[in-house]
Order: C-alpha cells, then structure tokens, then sequence
C-alpha cells in the first residue's frame, strides 16, 4: 500500500469531492491522509464524514483519514497531490456570467470557459491561483497538482507562469465523450460494441474545444465511419449514452448534431460536448438564438437550474453525512484516480491532459497550455506530439489559445484595455457591435465587483471612462 | 546606363503602367525594353503608343524600347524583371465579388482582399499565377518578380510555392498613407513638417492588414502623439493628403478613424487605409451597414463607379497615345522605381514589401507572405527582423493569414471544402448563419463560372449537392 | 488470428530472420504469409527452410507460409510490415570502412554508424534505400516500414525524403542495454530486482546516441543512485549481462565505464553499448588507441572476427535447415514482434524508436531523424516529448545529427565535397590533419569502389584532383 | 548639433578610447560629454587629457567635455550611450590563458574568444558584466549600450539576461577585413577598385566566426570570383591592407590562406581574420604546432609582445596628453561613431553587429547572441533576416554558440562542471585526453584566482577533488 497525502483544495466540493472520494476509495494499494480545504468550512466538514462512511463500507478497498484545514498552507503541507476544483464566487456571480449576455443577443449554452462568461471568470479565478500556485511553491514544490476548476486553460496558465517549476496538469472528461461517441459510430455502422478505452484516439487542442485526428478500432478507422452513421442520425441526434434523445429533457445532454456538422465540414471530430463547442466558434452558426439552439439537439444551461442542481446535492450530502441514506460504492468513470496511481508508479496509462506546450502541437506556440494525450507512469507525465490540426481548426484554435493567453496577460498586468481586447474577439461576441461590447463588458464588472476589487484596485476609473 | 528588359505581364494596365513607364523616364541611368503582354492586346498598343509619346517628351531621362508580345513565354525571354499587374475576369465579376455580399448584410469598403470578394478572387487569380510561375520557372529563372496585382498575399504565395526558387515580391503602397498619417500627427501635434521617407516604421504583418509597432522622427516616438492629435481629430476625421476632408467627396478617402480607433484599442498603429483594414475585422465593428460606414468617415466602392473610372482612363489613354493630350511627366510617389534601381544596385533603401516568412515574423508560419520592412540592394531583397505585433493584433493577422493559407490549399487542390472553410472565417462573413454562408458562396461561384470552369470541373456537382 | 503478409527485404540474413522468426512463432494470434527478398537468394531459400522447421516445431504458436521472392516489387505486393534488414556490399567493404582508418590513428569500435565507417557504409547504403522507398511508394504505400539496418537514422532519413507519406520507423535495441544497466544500479544500491519493462525511462537523441534524461522506478530516481553505484563498480566495469566481467573474453560487451564516466560529467545516462557512443565523442577521451580501449573495458570488434561469426552462423543455419539441429525456441528479447502485434492493435506499449522530428526534440530540426519514445497502438505509431537534453549533451547530438543530415545532403545530390564536409567533422576524425583526412577518404572511396560507381559516376574526377 | 553623455566604462583604455574620441571629433553636429570610468584611474585622466588636446585642434568638428568618474553609477548617471571596453585582469592573466595551453599542445593565435584562454577571460569577464547590467537597469536603462569587449558573445549574453530590456549591441571589424578582402579579389580578378561599403554581404554567424554567404557588387557576385583569385594567390596568400605579404612581419597580419580553404571547402567565406578563424575549427586543420601556423600564412600573437605595445601605446599616451606630441585626426575606419549618429537619427545604416537571436537566425536558438547584418536608424537596431548558412557550416557554428550558452549557463550558476564541458568541446582542445583537460583547467583556474574568487568561493574544493 502506498501511503500518501492528497490536499483538496475546494474540498468543499458537493459533488467532485464525492466522485473522487469514491473512486479512491475503490482502488487498492492506497491510504493516507484526504486533507479537505474550502472556504466554505461547513461543507468541507460535510465531506469529511461522508468521508468517514466510506471508509465504514464493506466495499471500500483503501480507507484514508479525512482531515480538515482551515488555512491553504495547512492542508498543503506535506501534500503529495494537491486537488484543486473551485467554484470562484458565487452562483450569483455565475448568473451575472451566463445571462447578462442574453441582453445583448449572445447565448451561453455553459458560460464558464469561452465567451464573455469565461473572461469573467478568469478575472476572479486567475489571482486566487496566482495566490495558490506561490503557496505549492512554498510548501510543497514537489507536489502533484491536478486541477479541475474551469476556465481550464487559464487556471493551468497561471499555475505555472508563477511557480515554472510545479509539476501540475489539468484534468477534463469532454474528451471521454465524443470517445464514446466514436463508439457508438462504430456499433451503429459495424454492430462492434467496444468501450472507450479499446481505442487509441489522437486528440489535441484546447481544454473544450479538442480536437480528434485519427481514431481506430483494430482495422477500423472510425472517423471514416461517422458520414455513413450520419446518413441515420444526423437529422434526429444522438446522444451518446443511455438514451438518445436524452437531449430533448436534460439540459446537459446534446445530440451531437453540432459535432457531426463540424465533422462533415473539416473532416475533424470535434472532442467536447456540443454544448462546450459552440462557444468556441461563430455564435451563428449554432447559438444565434434559443431555437436555433433546439434545433441543433442541446440545452442552455440556466444559473436557476445550477443553483436548484447544487441544493438537491447538499441535500443529499447531509442525508449521506448522516447515513440516512446509503453510499453506494460505483466507480464514477473519471480518470482521476487512474492517473494519480499511475504517477505513483501503479500502471502506465494514456489520458488527454492540459499542459504547457513543449512541443506536443508545435504549430502553437511554446508554453501555451493544450490539451493532448499524455503518458502518465512512474512519477511522470509525458506529453504525446499530436497529429498536425488541419489548417481551417488551426486557426479557431489558435484564436481560442491567443484570446486566453491575451486575456491572461491583461489580468496578470491587471490592464483592463488588455482583458477588453480578448473579450471583444471572442467568438461568442462577434455579433457586438464596439458600443455594445464595452457596455456589456463594464454592466458584467460591475455586477461581480464584489469578487473583483480586490484585484483589479482602477475598476472605478475604466468603469467611468 | 544600366539595360535591362522589364516583361510587363498585363502590359495594357490602363493606370498603373503609366505610373511605372513614367516613373522609369524620370530615372536616369537605365534603358532597354519594355516589354508589354496583355490578353487584351489593343491596350497593349496603347500603352505602347503612350511609351513612345514618353519617349519624345524632353524630360524624359531614360528611354525604353517598347515591344508588345502576344506570348507569354515571349515576353518572358531574357527578362530581368517581370512586372504583374493583371485584373483577373472582368467588373461583371468584380461587382458580383463585391456586391453579392451585400444581400447577405456583408458590406465590403474594398472587395478584392479578404472577405467574400477576396476568395472568389482568388479562386480566379491563383490558377492564372501558376501559369506565370512555371513559364518564370522555364523561361527566366533568374528574374525578379514584382507583383502588384491582388490579391496579394495569395499570389505571391503561389509564385513560390509553384516555384520555390523565384525571386519574386509583392509591392503596396498602403503602409506608405499610414506614414504620411505620421508625419500629419506630428505636424499637428508639434509643427514639425517631414516627409515620410525621413521616419522608420516597424511596419509588420499582411497586405492590407499591416502593423506599425514603432515609428520614430528624431527624438520623437510618433506613435506616443496620436492621442494628443485624436483630441483634435478623432470626431471629424482627418484623411492625410489635401483636404482633410477629403473622405466627404472622394470614395477612396477616409478620415483614418478607424485607424486611430484600433490605436486606442491596441496601441500600434494599423498601416493601410481604413477602407482596407475594416475588411479585417469584425463587420460589426465598422462595416455593419453603409450608416455606420457613413460615421466612420470612409465609404464603400461600387464598382460602377470603377467602371466609369476605368472608361474616363481608356479614354485619357487614348488622347495620350494620339497625343491629343500632353504626357505630364510628374513622379507618382510609389517606390517601384526605386527598388528596381537598388535591386540594380544604384541604391540601397528600405521599404515594406510581401515575402515568404524566413524569420521576420516569428510569430507567424514559416513560408507565409508576410510584410514587413527589406532592404533592397545589389541584386538582393532581405527582410528585417519585426518587432512582435501585441499579442492581441497578433491574433487577429494570424487569423488573416491562416485563411489565405487555407484558401490557397483550397484552391491548389481544387477542394471547395476547404475553399469554404477559408469562406466562413472570413471577418467580414461572422454575421452570416451556415445556411446562408453556402448559399451565398454557391451564388457567387454561378455568378463568376465563366472564369472558374476550367478550373474546377465539379462545379456542377458541388452546386448541386 | 490476424493474417498478415511480411515482406523481409534482406530475407536472407543470418541472424535477424532466425530471431525475428522465431519470435513471430511464439507470438499467438498472427498468421499469413513471410516473403524473404534477399540478393543472396540461397541464404534467402535457407531461411525458409528454417521457418517451415519452425512451423513443425511443437511449441510454435503462429505458423506462417515462408515464401521466397527474387524480385523486390514481388515481396513488396500486398505487404503489410516491410521489414529491411540488409548488409550493403560484403564484408570485404566492411574491413575497409573498419580498419582502413586506423593507418591514420582512428580506431573504431563498431564503424558502422559514425565514424569514417559510417559515412563509407551510408554511401553504398543511401542509393539502396532510395529504390526502396520508390518501390514502397509504388507497390506497398500503406505498409508499415520496419528499419534494422545500420546507419539507423540515415536509412529513416531517405525512406521519409524520398517518400514523404510513409509509415516507416527505425528499431534498435541499444537502449534496452541502458535500461537494463539502470536495473542493475538499483540491484546492487538497493537490492531490489527489477526488469526493464519495469521502469519508464525518458530517452531521446539520436540512433546510438540517445540519452536518458530521467528514470524512475516507483519512488526511487534511478539516476541519483549511479554515483553510489559507481563507488563500487566504476573502477572495475561492470557489464549488464551474466558475467560482469564478461567484456574481458566477449568483443560485444563492455563494462559502462565510458557510460559511467558520461554520467558523472553531464549528469545525463549515455543510453547505447559504450562501443557505439566512444563513436560520437572525441576519440582522445575514450578511443584514442588500443591500449585506451582496454582501460576503458571495452573491445575493438575486428571485422575478421565477424567474418568467422558470420561463417558460424551460415554452419548453423544448415544444420538447422536440414533439421540435424533442433530448433530451440526461446523469445528473444526484441521488441519488434511486439511492435508489429500493437500496430495490428493487440496491445498499446511504448518503445523508443527513430522517426522524423515532429515535436518530440524541439531543440533538433524538425525533420530530423530522432530516437524518443513512441506509443505504438492500433495502427499507430506517435512520438512522446522528450525532456530537454543538458545543453553541452545537446552540443555533441545537435552536431552528430547535422553530420547525418550533411552526409545525407551530399549523398542524395551525389556532391563529393559535402560528404566530405561531414567525413571531416565525424568526431572520430578530430585528430586528422587536412592532408591526411583527403587522402583517408579518397582511400577509403577506392577500396569500396565496386559498390560505389553505379551511384557516383565522378569518382575518377574526384579521385585525381 | 545634438547634445549626448557618453559613459566611457574601460575609458582608461589606451587604443579604442583615443580611437573613439578621435572619429567623434570628426563627427560634426554632436556635443555634450564623455565621461571616463576607469579601474585603472590615472589612465582615465590621461584619456581625459587627450580629450582635451583633440578639443584643440583645428580639424575637430565637435567638441566634448571630458569628465573622470570614480564610481560606476556616477558615470552612468544621464547616460545616453554607454560604451563598454575593458581587459578584465591584467596581462599576466591573459599570459596564462593563452600560453598555459601550449604545454599541452594546445596553440592559440588570439585567446581570447574561443578556446581554453575564451573560456578562463570569460569567467572572469562575466561576473563583472553581471554587474554593469544591474547598474544599467538602475541608473539609465533607456540608454544605448555598445560593448566591444571580448569575449563578445557572452558578455552581450550576459547584459540581456541580467536586464532583458537592455539596449545593447556589440560591435567588432572583423567582418570588415572580410569585406575589404572581396573589393580585392574584384580588383585582383576585374580590374575594378571598390570600397568595402560599395558592396552589400549577407554576414552570419557569431562574433569572430561570421561568414558571408552572399557578396555583391552590381552584376559581380564576388565570392564566385575567389577561385580565380585563389588560382594567383592561394599559394603564397594575400593580405588585405598595404602589403600583401605583412603577415611575414607582422604578427597581427595574415594570408587569408585559412579563409581561401575554407571557402574551398564550405563554398562561404568565413568573415574574421584567419587568426580569428582557426580557433574555432579543428586545430589539426591550421593550428597543431607553430610550423603548420607558418604554413597557413598567419602567426601566434605572443602576450610578451601584446605587453610590449601596451607600453608604447602609454608612452605615446602620454606623449599626446602632454601635448609633446601632435595629435592627427585621421578616420580610424571604424563604425562605432557612425551607428551612434545613425541612432541620433543623422543617417540610416547598415552594419554587421552582434545581438540576441530574434529571427534573424532562425536554424540557432532565439535568444542566442549571433552576429549579423542589422539596420540602425532614429533610435532603432534592427536585425536583417540572414540567408541560411551551409548545413556544414551551421554545425560547426551552433557548436561554437552552444559552447557559449553552456559557459554563460556554468559561470551564471557558478558551476564549474557545466563550464568545464563546455571547455573539453572547445574545438581547441580536440586534442587533449580527459585527464589532460581536467589538469589544464585546473592549471589555469589556478594561475588566475586572483580574479576568480571572489565570484566562485568553492575552487579549493573544485581544485583538489
């Protein structure tokens, strides 16, 4: 057994925490100490004792002691992996993010990465990583840092331009999907049932808006397969899992329509949620309004239903604290724990992770963060170079990279006019005019300011220019 | 007195030829031929005839035979320089490039660049440019090539990627205005009178959608005054020759608005006329509708007013030619005189010109046609090494350029996918929705087919599917 | 099962075929067709003799139809692997490009790769391979290409340069010997037994001189412990197999002093037999006569010592053929069959190979021929980002790889004085004087003359200017 | 006329000082002061004092005040150009840097750049311009740095890293014999007699180790003339200046016989004097033993006789500062006074000078210090894009700068492992054993502690292991 010490930063977490939690709980050869930190404290006392209840199920296979700090520096100490998935600020703020927007005709079908939404969540997120990533500096430098907070790309970006030498990545699932995606291709085309992870498939770009290149199945080659597969279930939509219309009644689920239609365009499969990519590329080609949206099979995602989401999981997690309700021990297929035992020297395994770019899309620049696969092994993640994007994605992507690594430059500088220039490119807000974009950009300032002031000290002065 | 023979391929230019052919009699020291290909060969005479009117005029310092050739291959032979200036099809084509849009909401200032009107032009173009650089390749390897025709960045590409080998460049006089506009600010801001040859620009990026990041008049950082002059000139506008004005009257003026707007978002200075630059951008930023046109001080080009200018020009020729009209030898202010002189090496000078990317813009692909300053001298042409463009501006040129690059590929393999692709990332196509963008790419291919079937022979099928 | 067709071009080799056969014998699932091509077509017929014992054998898992082809474009039809495994020309060339260049003090320890050798024996080779790729370009352009022949990266060079969509990559087992060497580090510092599959190890550079930049088994970093295994073995040497003392009677084996030495100067694992990596250094640090050799623990291996190998080998392979020896079949260690089985997408591993740099060495030439890590899965073989070499061991791979592409350069435009050029700079030439390094090459050209005139047709020019 | 303050750090030098302030006199339109920084102090007041006389004499066009500063951050202190000229140490450690070596073999015809004497000057050279930069970035960072001490390359590496915003270039004539050797060959093989500025060379490379790939004067490609040339003179060599035959004489002459081979050999002429050139080639090629010195038409510059001239140059010193001698203005054909009016905005030129890679060179590492052709202009150095250098070439010069970078990288970390790498891949020191090159090091660490310890506090350690 392996006895390690993993600091959660946002181990107030009411749902990840949970997920993560489980999955360790069910890999063997593990123990130690969970070190739970949040500035939410009650609900980081919550999850450590459902925690606790873990450890009492008979199917746990490695129990931990779960421990809560009250102090960042606290729960780094000593640290070997350090989680960190954080909500910046509040629903109220999220609200401000995804639907202050609408005003002004642009529609987010998530609002937490691309678009006006992401630019404002970066600007509360990047300086509490700015503040996270000198304390791994300083407490634990050695330390494994996985990170889960979105705007993805930003949070990783930060992470190492403080702190060069941190061994961190950042961990997404959207990849999974449009692998199971390509699973179900291949049944629905050749009656072959496989799981995900019989397939190799060469992704690559940036956090929600990969890419995938290449993709095979033995002798099969899968992306060959999607026009014949579309010729069935382009019109109607498919979603990958369960059932296929789940699109038309959960707002998370989509029905790949949008991915199909950028397949048939660059012969590309696009490796994100539908609702992930649209915010990537022109808003009129699929988000121009709510039913253009309908009638490409996915969902708005409303703040009202996050914030009714987030209540029926506290709920649950008091029911689960106290052991009115039973925890029932299912692996969550997250890669997670996979990864951290591969570091710890367990397994070798494959898995598309966001890192600085050291030459793994050399047609990006150096020390932007991408998203491809990597190997993860003994105490090491290694990048994989990925197939060249063709040149018309290239160029989406490459927009998508720069506005992230302008829009870091202006918050890292705190330089407002910086932060503006990669609000106004974009791609959700190619329908503003400049009047327009200023007005909404200072309406979603002012709506945060209580997250921002403490950072940005001239929001008085840009907001009256 | 240095002989040379110049192969003029579109020998019957019924403005820039005479510019040239002029510009060379004020140049003393050279002679020989020049040599005039045009498909239309009657304005090839005329040209001819005009040449000699030049020839007999007693300003004239160097004499030229001139020689029309109704070959390609003939004129080429034993040329040291070859000069481009063609127009690809006719006005009937270009008002479709240029107006068509229009029904879709796409205004375009210009429409022989970027935007719709520059790929279809292109579509034209490009296949007639590989035909010059085999026949360079095969007759005169060791010319210099000068190209003015547009679009620019797409020929050159061809030029070299046809023939790897070719000495060949393009030639604008665009970024020249943005120095006049320089020199204007520092006249008005300290009453400074210079003319533009006596400042450097670090002038950097593509034709048309070009970069100063530096620009220095003794002690003075030019850029550093434009404020102060937009507290005077940025409501009414300021056009830099003559009547400030100017714009008011005269479709080709415009009252640098959009310059100085994009100074105060970016802090360089965008170096073409503002007609140009708003094709670049987001159309809702400038171009959205001919009002707002209208209060950005510069106005859109029909091309029914270019085809009355055109016959005002055939006309003038005409009574040039018959001598009717005097030839007034005046010096027309552009550099290509000068450069073929330094390239003679009679001189060294600097000036900014479109060259395959060899290191002078790093940040851009290697082998993309970028312009920036070179310095011509004895029989070379080398680029200076550009300050980087601010990641923002960045951002919106590599977008430019990955479009021309896509667009070439498009056309080079005779795919109209990609052809499209390029097509819907144009700036000026953001406001279009999928279905409307096919629609109008497929009515502008009808509408030019005349000039596109022998280049495409599935235009049927992709019309129709 | 998968049936596949092999295609061995140098099926006739003594060594290689057995062992390659041998371990597709023991390999369950495959099955199919071996086509041997070899010049010696008796060699070739032997071979098959031996792979139909093989498949009378008892413990054979895969039985494969061996069939014998005298023409290339016959073994070439309907491949799928193309494995190339060749001598160029005959010992007696061998013995010249080993041994000619010790009357001129340069000793070589294997002079095949680097060295005088090297370039002699790339010159008979290079013109080869250029058919070979045309013939794969032609006949077979989606096999998966397998090099064995030395020089490695030479051979990987022309492949790609004459035919830039193939799927080729290089082999070699010299790393494995590193890797085998850390593992003995760790067993004599901290008793632990490992094997090489065990650990994962960041190797890059080029073929025979690669470097392992960092190495780990679970929580112990293999590296760190070498200087305390070096206090006990560095003066003795210490070989990785059976005997450590074994470099005393076995002219392959060695005792990693030279490797050891490395280490402790540029803190970086020299990741080859120390025979191969005394070729890329300065001959006065190792190499510098026989005497230098012994103390290294080393041996110089003679080319009449291989002759008699040779003549060995061709005794057993009779007495196996003829069945009066028993076939044993034992797996051999190499990897290629395993290769083979993750191409066809039995497995996913990772195993350093040479491919063209498309990212995985930033600090070489993209293009150039590089030995990293790669995953091989379902009909894919990518690179993994290596970590940057230390600067000064950059320094002697950055110039080795130039020396390749420079001799590679001048082979291909068959241009005498840029062979030359990379003769002059092979770090085993250093001691030479101008005078002396003509006179060697032109030697070295005269004596391997019969294999080199069909492809140089100057060679009388150049010997007598 | 524009007033400047020069900072003159070394401004007790006893050539280049006088040199300067005499090309400044001829320089009309400036003014302002030279202030002297000086160690050596009463050399400082004798500069000042010949100042002074120069400000007396009829030809002088521009007069200075010659002001003695004591402190490094009083000279400083409003300086718009710095110009940096120093001998670190004293001649007895130069003596030992180039005259240690020799009892290993190893000559040395300058010793101050490459080599084991390049590597010793620059350990104690680096620490002291580690210094001038923290200097400059406090007290005048806007000003213009030239630096013209030796080793060039590092002591330009070590500026921009220490203060990356630095303005600073270094200049160095070498490349101008070059330059006057091609208006030879013309004149030699075409009658015609040039100036070295009448023609334009694409220089590239590193300081003392350019080369020209691409000479032109009007039609006359020059370095496609040095056969002929060499057919007259390569036997008995030519020196460019007076007499052919100076290098019989002088030990600062030379036969440009080396730069003849070279230029056979590698089809580019390699743009330093030859003394320069062989130390960074192999040593068997031009410099085993001082009879194959003699032979190539070059000599060994002894530091008894750089002693020797020293004290003339004070004698004459002070001669001219007492007025006993007259002082005559002559042009001293160096540019330093040109590129510093070019800066004021007097002119725009062109000149070869050595600064941090931006593109300039695209095959070496951004960030390199290379030397190549640059545009100076109002308060502009730009780099011009170099032509590509031979592949062979390219090797033996990224050798050559990543020997710099690894000895800029070890005396930065004060790390005398990583510098003593560096040191045992000087192509000088091909020749010697492992032992003999630790032995030599030492030695020489040893003869110049003095003005070593104080920046490396572990050498007794270092020395005795």
């Amino acid at each position: 057994m392996t006895k390690i010490k993993i600091a959660y930063i946002g181990g107030g977490s009411k749902q990840w925490a949970r997920t993560f939690m489980t999955d360790l709980a069910l890999s063997s050869d593990l123990g130690g100490e969970i070190g739970l930190y949040d500035i939410d404290l009650p609900m980081a006392y919550l999850n450590k004792e459902i925690g606790e209840r873990i450890n009492q199920n008979s199917s746990t296979k490695s129990r931990f002691n779960y421990v809560v700090y009250e102090k960042l520096n606290d729960v780094l100490k000593n640290a070997d992996f350090v989680i960190i998935s954080i909500l910046p600020a509040t629903f109220k703020e999220m609200a401000s993010d995804v639907h202050t927007p609408e005003k002004y005709g642009i529609y987010q079908s998530v609002g937490d990465t691309a678009g006006p939404g992401g630019i404002l969540r970066a600007m509360r997120t990047v300086p509490i990583y700015e503040e996270f990533a000198r304390s791994i500096k300083e407490i634990c430098p050695d330390a494994w840092v996985i990170n889960f907070t979105n705007p993805m790309s930003i949070c990783v970006k930060t992470l190492y331009d403080v702190f060069p030498g941190i061994k961190a990545f950042g961990c997404c699932h959207e990849v999974f999907h449009a692998q199971e995606f390509l699973c179900l291709v291949l049944r629905e085309t050749r009656g072959i049932d496989i799981h995900r992870k019989d397939i190799y498939t060469d992704a690559s770009g940036i956090n929600h808006f990969t890419w995938i290149t290449e993709a095979r199945y033995k002798d099969y080659d899968l992306l060959a397969l999607i026009p014949e597969f579309m010729e069935k279930y382009y019109e109607e939509g498919y979603y990958e899992y369960f059932d296929r219309f789940q699109f038309k009644y959960d707002c998370f689920a989509y029905g790949n329509k949008v991915k199909m239609n950028l397949y048939s365009r660059y012969k590309a499969l696009a490796a994100a949620g539908d609702r992930h990519l649209v915010e990537f590329v022109n808003p009129n080609w699929y988000l121009k309004n709510p039913q253009m949206v309908k009638d490409w099979k996915f969902n708005l995602t409303t703040v009202d239903f996050r914030i009714k989401q987030q209540e029926e999981r506290i709920a649950e997690s008091k029911l689960l604290a106290s052991g009115k309700k039973a925890i029932e021990l299912v692996p969550s297929g997250e890669e997670a724990t996979d990864l951290l035992k591969a570091i710890l020297g367990h397994q070798t395994i494959i898995s598309n992770i966001n890192l600085p770019n050291t030459g793994q899309m050399p047609d990006l620049p150096m020390g932007s963060i991408v998203e491809t696969n990597c190997i993860f092994t003994n105490n090491q993640v290694k990048p994989i170079v990925a197939k060249p994007l063709p040149k018309a994605v290239l160029n989406m992507v490459y927009r998508a990279n720069n506005n992230i690594e302008t829009c870091y430059l202006g918050i890292k500088n705190r330089d407002l006019d910086v932060i503006f220039a990669s609000f106004m490119n974009q791609a959700l807000c190619s329908n503003l005019t400049l009047d327009d974009g200023l007005k909404l950009f200072k309406e979603m300032i002012s709506n945060t300011r209580k997250y921002l002031d403490a950072y940005f000290p001239n929001l008085d002065e840009y907001l009256n220019k």
